[in-house]
Protein backbone atom coordinates (compact mmCIF):
# COMPACT_ATOMS: atom_id res chain seq x y z
CA UNK A 1 0.00 0.00 0.00
CA UNK A 2 0.84 3.48 -0.61
CA UNK A 3 2.47 4.99 2.39
CA UNK A 4 1.93 8.64 1.97
CA UNK A 5 4.04 11.57 0.76
CA UNK A 6 7.58 12.20 2.46
CA UNK A 7 7.05 12.93 6.22
CA UNK A 8 8.61 16.40 6.22
CA UNK A 9 6.22 17.82 3.26
CA UNK A 10 3.25 16.64 5.42
CA UNK A 11 3.59 17.85 8.85
CA UNK A 12 5.48 21.46 7.66
CA UNK A 13 2.26 21.65 5.53
CA UNK A 14 -0.30 20.50 8.06
CA UNK A 15 -2.79 23.73 8.79
CA UNK A 16 -6.65 24.08 9.78
CA UNK A 17 -9.16 23.89 6.71
CA UNK A 18 -12.31 25.73 7.50
CA UNK A 19 -14.04 24.95 4.28
CA UNK A 20 -14.48 21.51 2.63
CA UNK A 21 -16.12 20.45 -0.63
CA UNK A 22 -18.88 18.04 0.08
CA UNK A 23 -16.87 15.01 -1.60
CA UNK A 24 -17.23 11.90 0.24
CA UNK A 25 -14.76 10.41 2.80
CA UNK A 26 -14.82 6.46 1.88
CA UNK A 27 -14.38 4.36 4.93
CA UNK A 28 -11.39 3.11 4.00
CA UNK A 29 -9.85 6.39 4.18
CA UNK A 30 -11.32 7.03 7.68
CA UNK A 31 -9.89 4.08 8.93
CA UNK A 32 -6.34 4.76 7.56
CA UNK A 33 -6.78 7.70 9.57
CA UNK A 34 -7.69 6.69 12.95
CA UNK A 35 -5.48 3.00 12.42
CA UNK A 36 -2.82 6.75 12.42
CA UNK A 37 -4.37 8.07 15.39
CA UNK A 38 -4.24 5.47 17.50
CA UNK A 39 -0.57 4.74 16.95
CA UNK A 40 0.19 7.69 19.45
CA UNK A 41 1.71 7.52 22.79
CA UNK A 42 -0.36 7.33 26.02
CA UNK A 43 -0.23 7.40 29.58
CA UNK A 44 0.56 4.01 30.55
CA UNK A 45 -0.42 2.72 27.17
CA UNK A 46 -4.13 3.06 28.41
CA UNK A 47 -5.44 4.28 24.70
CA UNK A 48 -8.13 5.51 26.34
CA UNK A 49 -9.80 7.22 22.97
CA UNK A 50 -12.91 7.05 21.44
CA UNK A 51 -13.72 8.03 18.04
CA UNK A 52 -17.17 8.55 16.86
CA UNK A 53 -17.30 9.21 13.17
CA UNK A 54 -20.60 11.16 12.59
CA UNK A 55 -21.90 11.53 8.74
CA UNK A 56 -25.12 11.56 9.62
CA UNK A 57 -26.57 14.84 8.73
CA UNK A 58 -29.09 15.68 11.83
CA UNK A 59 -26.56 14.94 14.45
CA UNK A 60 -23.66 16.78 12.14
CA UNK A 61 -26.09 19.81 12.24
CA UNK A 62 -27.09 19.45 15.79
CA UNK A 63 -23.13 19.71 16.58
CA UNK A 64 -22.39 22.63 14.39
CA UNK A 65 -25.69 24.29 16.35
CA UNK A 66 -24.23 23.82 18.97
CA UNK A 67 -20.72 25.01 18.05
CA UNK A 68 -22.34 28.33 16.73
CA UNK A 69 -24.35 28.70 20.08
CA UNK A 70 -21.34 28.91 22.09
CA UNK A 71 -19.25 31.04 19.23
CA UNK A 72 -22.52 33.45 18.74
CA UNK A 73 -22.78 33.30 23.18
CA UNK A 74 -19.62 34.71 23.87
CA UNK A 75 -16.60 32.71 22.34
CA UNK A 76 -16.41 34.66 18.80
CA UNK A 77 -16.28 38.00 21.18
CA UNK A 78 -13.93 36.78 23.12
CA UNK A 79 -11.86 35.53 20.48
CA UNK A 80 -12.53 38.73 17.94
CA UNK A 81 -9.36 40.85 19.82
CA UNK A 82 -7.29 38.25 19.48
CA UNK A 83 -7.13 36.99 16.58
CA UNK A 84 -6.00 38.34 12.74
CA UNK A 85 -9.14 40.20 11.01
CA UNK A 86 -8.64 37.42 8.49
CA UNK A 87 -8.51 34.46 10.72
CA UNK A 88 -11.27 35.79 12.67
CA UNK A 89 -13.39 36.28 9.64
CA UNK A 90 -12.34 32.36 8.32
CA UNK A 91 -13.22 31.22 11.65
CA UNK A 92 -16.54 33.37 11.67
CA UNK A 93 -17.85 31.89 8.52
CA UNK A 94 -16.79 28.09 9.20
CA UNK A 95 -19.46 28.08 12.28
CA UNK A 96 -21.89 29.39 10.16
CA UNK A 97 -21.56 26.94 7.77
CA UNK A 98 -21.32 23.99 9.81
CA UNK A 99 -17.67 23.62 10.51
CA UNK A 100 -17.38 24.60 6.69
CA UNK A 101 -19.47 21.81 5.19
CA UNK A 102 -17.60 19.06 6.47
CA UNK A 103 -19.04 15.73 5.45
CA UNK A 104 -17.45 13.85 8.41
CA UNK A 105 -17.66 15.34 11.82
CA UNK A 106 -14.92 13.17 14.33
CA UNK A 107 -16.07 13.76 18.10
CA UNK A 108 -12.81 12.63 20.20
CA UNK A 109 -13.50 11.50 23.35
CA UNK A 110 -11.14 10.75 26.32
CA UNK A 111 -12.19 7.51 28.66
CA UNK A 112 -11.80 9.55 31.90
CA UNK A 113 -13.58 6.89 34.32
CA UNK A 114 -10.63 5.70 35.68
CA UNK A 115 -9.56 9.23 38.28
CA UNK A 116 -5.29 8.67 36.87
CA UNK A 117 -6.21 8.09 33.34
CA UNK A 118 -8.53 11.58 33.50
CA UNK A 119 -5.85 13.62 35.35
CA UNK A 120 -3.84 12.22 32.48
CA UNK A 121 -6.20 12.72 29.77
CA UNK A 122 -5.05 15.80 27.40
CA UNK A 123 -1.02 14.26 27.60
CA UNK A 124 -3.11 11.16 26.48
CA UNK A 125 -5.47 12.23 23.63
CA UNK A 126 -4.03 14.69 21.65
CA UNK A 127 -1.22 13.26 20.54
CA UNK A 128 -3.95 10.74 18.98
CA UNK A 129 -5.30 13.84 17.66
CA UNK A 130 -2.53 14.98 16.07
CA UNK A 131 -2.16 11.91 14.27
CA UNK A 132 -5.22 12.08 13.02
CA UNK A 133 -4.95 15.76 11.87
CA UNK A 134 -1.44 14.83 9.77
CA UNK A 135 -2.81 11.33 8.46
CA UNK A 136 -6.21 13.08 7.24
CA UNK A 137 -3.48 15.83 5.14
CA UNK A 138 -1.05 12.53 4.12
CA UNK A 139 -4.17 11.43 2.16
CA UNK A 140 -5.28 14.79 0.90
CA UNK A 141 -8.21 15.78 3.36
CA UNK A 142 -8.57 18.63 4.92
CA UNK A 143 -9.47 18.93 9.27
CA UNK A 144 -9.37 20.76 11.95
CA UNK A 145 -8.59 20.41 16.10
CA UNK A 146 -11.93 22.62 17.40
CA UNK A 147 -12.74 21.97 20.91
CA UNK A 148 -15.21 24.63 21.66
CA UNK A 149 -18.24 22.13 21.64
CA UNK A 150 -16.90 20.46 24.00
CA UNK A 151 -17.30 23.28 26.51
CA UNK A 152 -20.53 22.06 26.63
CA UNK A 153 -19.94 18.51 27.10
CA UNK A 154 -22.91 17.02 28.63
CA UNK A 155 -24.83 18.32 25.20
CA UNK A 156 -22.23 17.03 22.84
CA UNK A 157 -22.31 13.81 24.43
CA UNK A 158 -25.90 13.30 24.37
CA UNK A 159 -25.63 14.36 20.77
CA UNK A 160 -23.38 11.19 19.86
CA UNK A 161 -24.64 9.21 22.87
CA UNK A 162 -21.67 9.61 24.65
CA UNK A 163 -22.13 7.98 28.68
CA UNK A 164 -21.01 10.05 31.27
CA UNK A 165 -16.81 9.50 32.13
CA UNK A 166 -16.40 9.92 28.34
CA UNK A 167 -14.89 13.22 28.28
CA UNK A 168 -15.40 14.79 24.40
CA UNK A 169 -11.93 16.74 23.81
CA UNK A 170 -12.16 17.76 20.71
CA UNK A 171 -14.81 17.96 17.36
CA UNK A 172 -12.41 17.15 14.10
CA UNK A 173 -13.97 18.05 10.48
CA UNK A 174 -12.49 15.92 7.81
CA UNK A 175 -13.29 16.46 4.08
CA UNK A 176 -11.31 17.65 0.67
CA UNK A 177 -10.79 21.09 1.13
CA UNK A 178 -12.66 23.93 -1.12
CA UNK A 179 -9.37 25.20 -1.76
CA UNK A 180 -5.88 24.78 -1.76
CA UNK A 181 -4.90 25.42 1.51
CA UNK A 182 -1.91 28.24 2.61
CA UNK A 183 1.23 27.51 4.14
CA UNK A 184 1.03 27.04 8.15
CA UNK A 185 1.71 30.73 10.42
CA UNK A 186 3.79 29.80 12.34
CA UNK A 187 7.20 31.56 14.40
CA UNK A 188 10.25 29.90 13.74
CA UNK A 189 11.11 26.97 16.67
CA UNK A 190 14.62 29.29 17.07
CA UNK A 191 12.31 32.02 18.53
CA UNK A 192 10.70 29.53 21.06
CA UNK A 193 13.76 27.34 21.77
CA UNK A 194 16.76 27.65 24.61
CA UNK A 195 19.72 25.66 25.50
CA UNK A 196 20.40 23.89 28.49
CA UNK A 197 17.90 27.12 30.39
CA UNK A 198 15.34 29.53 29.63
CA UNK A 199 16.20 32.94 29.25
CA UNK A 200 13.80 35.77 29.12
CA UNK B 1 16.31 18.71 1.35
CA UNK B 2 15.51 14.68 1.95
CA UNK B 3 11.84 15.34 3.58
CA UNK B 4 12.13 12.19 5.15
CA UNK B 5 10.14 8.44 5.17
CA UNK B 6 6.98 8.04 4.14
CA UNK B 7 4.58 9.31 6.50
CA UNK B 8 2.59 6.40 7.11
CA UNK B 9 5.69 4.88 7.90
CA UNK B 10 6.80 7.20 10.38
CA UNK B 11 3.63 6.91 12.16
CA UNK B 12 3.06 3.24 12.18
CA UNK B 13 6.27 2.61 14.00
CA UNK B 14 6.77 5.80 16.42
CA UNK B 15 7.06 4.54 19.81
CA UNK B 16 8.52 5.12 23.02
CA UNK B 17 12.34 4.61 23.08
CA UNK B 18 13.43 3.97 26.89
CA UNK B 19 17.63 2.85 26.28
CA UNK B 20 19.19 5.45 24.67
CA UNK B 21 23.11 4.91 22.41
CA UNK B 22 25.43 7.74 23.94
CA UNK B 23 26.03 9.10 19.82
CA UNK B 24 25.16 13.20 19.93
CA UNK B 25 22.40 14.25 18.63
CA UNK B 26 23.13 17.22 16.03
CA UNK B 27 22.14 20.51 16.51
CA UNK B 28 20.84 20.40 12.90
CA UNK B 29 18.67 17.67 13.60
CA UNK B 30 17.59 18.93 16.64
CA UNK B 31 16.46 22.13 14.55
CA UNK B 32 14.42 20.12 12.32
CA UNK B 33 12.83 17.88 14.90
CA UNK B 34 12.03 21.41 16.75
CA UNK B 35 10.17 23.01 13.46
CA UNK B 36 8.38 20.51 13.19
CA UNK B 37 6.69 20.72 17.11
CA UNK B 38 5.94 24.21 15.78
CA UNK B 39 3.70 23.75 12.80
CA UNK B 40 1.26 21.59 15.16
CA UNK B 41 -1.90 23.12 15.34
CA UNK B 42 -2.74 26.09 18.90
CA UNK B 43 -6.10 27.17 20.10
CA UNK B 44 -6.37 30.68 18.63
CA UNK B 45 -2.98 29.97 16.77
CA UNK B 46 -0.95 31.26 19.80
CA UNK B 47 1.90 28.89 19.74
CA UNK B 48 2.15 29.10 23.26
CA UNK B 49 4.98 26.24 23.54
CA UNK B 50 8.33 26.67 24.60
CA UNK B 51 11.56 23.92 24.11
CA UNK B 52 14.51 23.74 26.82
CA UNK B 53 17.02 21.43 25.01
CA UNK B 54 19.04 20.53 27.87
CA UNK B 55 22.72 18.71 27.12
CA UNK B 56 24.56 19.30 30.13
CA UNK B 57 25.24 16.63 31.44
CA UNK B 58 24.62 17.99 35.26
CA UNK B 59 21.08 19.19 34.43
CA UNK B 60 20.53 16.28 32.82
CA UNK B 61 21.07 14.42 36.16
CA UNK B 62 19.25 16.70 38.27
CA UNK B 63 16.28 16.27 36.06
CA UNK B 64 16.81 12.31 36.28
CA UNK B 65 17.74 12.82 40.04
CA UNK B 66 13.77 14.56 40.19
CA UNK B 67 12.68 11.97 38.02
CA UNK B 68 13.45 8.92 39.84
CA UNK B 69 12.67 10.38 43.07
CA UNK B 70 8.64 10.68 42.54
CA UNK B 71 9.02 7.49 40.43
CA UNK B 72 10.66 5.39 43.91
CA UNK B 73 8.55 8.06 46.01
CA UNK B 74 5.06 6.35 44.78
CA UNK B 75 4.75 6.47 41.15
CA UNK B 76 6.66 3.15 40.32
CA UNK B 77 4.27 1.48 42.74
CA UNK B 78 1.28 2.75 41.43
CA UNK B 79 2.42 1.88 37.95
CA UNK B 80 3.50 -1.60 38.75
CA UNK B 81 0.05 -3.47 38.44
CA UNK B 82 -1.39 -0.77 36.06
CA UNK B 83 1.44 -2.26 33.09
CA UNK B 84 2.49 -5.41 31.53
CA UNK B 85 5.78 -6.75 33.59
CA UNK B 86 8.09 -6.49 30.82
CA UNK B 87 7.34 -2.81 30.41
CA UNK B 88 6.98 -2.18 33.92
CA UNK B 89 10.62 -3.58 33.82
CA UNK B 90 11.45 -1.64 30.81
CA UNK B 91 9.82 1.57 32.26
CA UNK B 92 11.86 0.86 35.91
CA UNK B 93 15.12 0.71 33.92
CA UNK B 94 15.08 3.56 32.23
CA UNK B 95 13.93 5.16 35.31
CA UNK B 96 17.49 4.23 36.61
CA UNK B 97 19.45 4.76 34.07
CA UNK B 98 18.15 8.31 33.60
CA UNK B 99 15.87 8.56 30.86
CA UNK B 100 18.10 5.60 29.34
CA UNK B 101 20.78 7.46 29.33
CA UNK B 102 19.70 9.54 26.65
CA UNK B 103 22.33 12.63 25.35
CA UNK B 104 19.52 15.27 25.25
CA UNK B 105 16.60 15.70 27.80
CA UNK B 106 13.90 18.50 25.86
CA UNK B 107 12.17 20.07 28.42
CA UNK B 108 8.29 21.35 27.05
CA UNK B 109 6.79 24.13 28.48
CA UNK B 110 3.60 25.94 28.05
CA UNK B 111 2.74 29.66 28.37
CA UNK B 112 -0.17 29.68 30.50
CA UNK B 113 0.21 33.21 31.85
CA UNK B 114 -2.91 34.00 29.63
CA UNK B 115 -5.79 32.79 31.59
CA UNK B 116 -7.49 31.27 28.45
CA UNK B 117 -4.52 29.88 26.79
CA UNK B 118 -3.75 28.01 30.05
CA UNK B 119 -7.29 26.27 30.02
CA UNK B 120 -6.25 25.15 26.47
CA UNK B 121 -2.58 24.59 27.51
CA UNK B 122 -3.26 20.33 26.63
CA UNK B 123 -4.76 21.47 23.57
CA UNK B 124 -2.04 23.14 22.53
CA UNK B 125 0.96 21.85 23.60
CA UNK B 126 0.93 18.01 22.99
CA UNK B 127 0.14 18.13 19.06
CA UNK B 128 3.22 19.67 19.16
CA UNK B 129 4.71 17.23 21.25
CA UNK B 130 3.53 14.35 19.22
CA UNK B 131 5.22 15.93 15.80
CA UNK B 132 8.65 16.33 17.94
CA UNK B 133 8.43 12.64 18.41
CA UNK B 134 7.49 11.67 14.82
CA UNK B 135 10.48 14.43 13.39
CA UNK B 136 12.59 12.40 15.94
CA UNK B 137 11.61 8.85 14.83
CA UNK B 138 11.84 10.00 10.73
CA UNK B 139 15.33 11.25 11.50
CA UNK B 140 15.77 7.61 13.14
CA UNK B 141 16.30 8.61 16.85
CA UNK B 142 14.54 7.36 19.53
CA UNK B 143 12.40 9.52 21.77
CA UNK B 144 9.58 9.17 24.14
CA UNK B 145 6.47 11.28 25.85
CA UNK B 146 7.39 11.56 29.47
CA UNK B 147 5.29 13.88 32.05
CA UNK B 148 6.07 12.20 35.77
CA UNK B 149 9.05 15.48 36.39
CA UNK B 150 6.07 17.95 35.83
CA UNK B 151 4.27 16.26 39.05
CA UNK B 152 7.05 18.10 40.93
CA UNK B 153 6.15 21.62 38.25
CA UNK B 154 8.12 24.02 40.79
CA UNK B 155 11.37 21.69 41.24
CA UNK B 156 11.78 21.12 37.32
CA UNK B 157 11.19 24.94 36.67
CA UNK B 158 14.13 25.69 38.99
CA UNK B 159 16.01 22.68 36.91
CA UNK B 160 16.26 24.43 33.47
CA UNK B 161 15.58 28.51 34.94
CA UNK B 162 11.58 28.78 33.79
CA UNK B 163 9.94 31.34 35.07
CA UNK B 164 6.49 31.28 37.15
CA UNK B 165 3.90 30.90 33.96
CA UNK B 166 5.26 28.74 31.99
CA UNK B 167 4.13 25.73 33.23
CA UNK B 168 6.90 22.53 31.96
CA UNK B 169 4.11 19.57 30.70
CA UNK B 170 7.07 16.68 29.06
CA UNK B 171 10.24 15.92 29.66
CA UNK B 172 11.52 14.28 26.14
CA UNK B 173 14.53 12.60 25.69
CA UNK B 174 16.15 12.48 22.72
CA UNK B 175 18.78 10.27 20.99
CA UNK B 176 19.73 6.98 19.35
CA UNK B 177 18.10 3.73 20.20
CA UNK B 178 20.57 1.88 21.82
CA UNK B 179 18.81 -1.54 19.66
CA UNK B 180 16.20 -1.82 17.18
CA UNK B 181 12.60 -0.64 18.88
CA UNK B 182 9.74 -3.17 18.27
CA UNK B 183 6.19 -2.02 16.86
CA UNK B 184 3.77 -0.34 19.37
CA UNK B 185 1.78 -2.09 20.97
CA UNK B 186 -1.80 -0.88 20.05
CA UNK B 187 -5.49 -1.93 20.04
CA UNK B 188 -6.74 -1.25 16.37
CA UNK B 189 -8.92 1.75 15.91
CA UNK B 190 -11.97 -0.26 14.86
CA UNK B 191 -12.27 -1.38 18.45
CA UNK B 192 -12.34 2.25 19.33
CA UNK B 193 -14.29 3.92 16.35
CA UNK B 194 -18.13 4.11 16.33
CA UNK B 195 -20.38 5.49 13.75
CA UNK B 196 -22.79 8.44 14.59
CA UNK B 197 -23.26 7.34 17.77
CA UNK B 198 -20.81 5.82 20.70
CA UNK B 199 -22.48 2.18 21.50
CA UNK B 200 -21.53 0.38 24.72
Amino acid sequence: MDQGPAFFDVVLRQRACRDFAPDPVPDEDLARILEAAVHAPSAENTQPWVFVVVRDADRRRRIADLNRRLWDGGAGLHSRPRLAADLFAEVDASVRTGFGGAPVLVVVAGDGRDPVTRRMLGASIFPAIQNLLLAANALGYGSALMTLATVASAELRSIVELPEGLEPVAVVPVGRPARRLGAPRREPAAAKTYLDRYEA
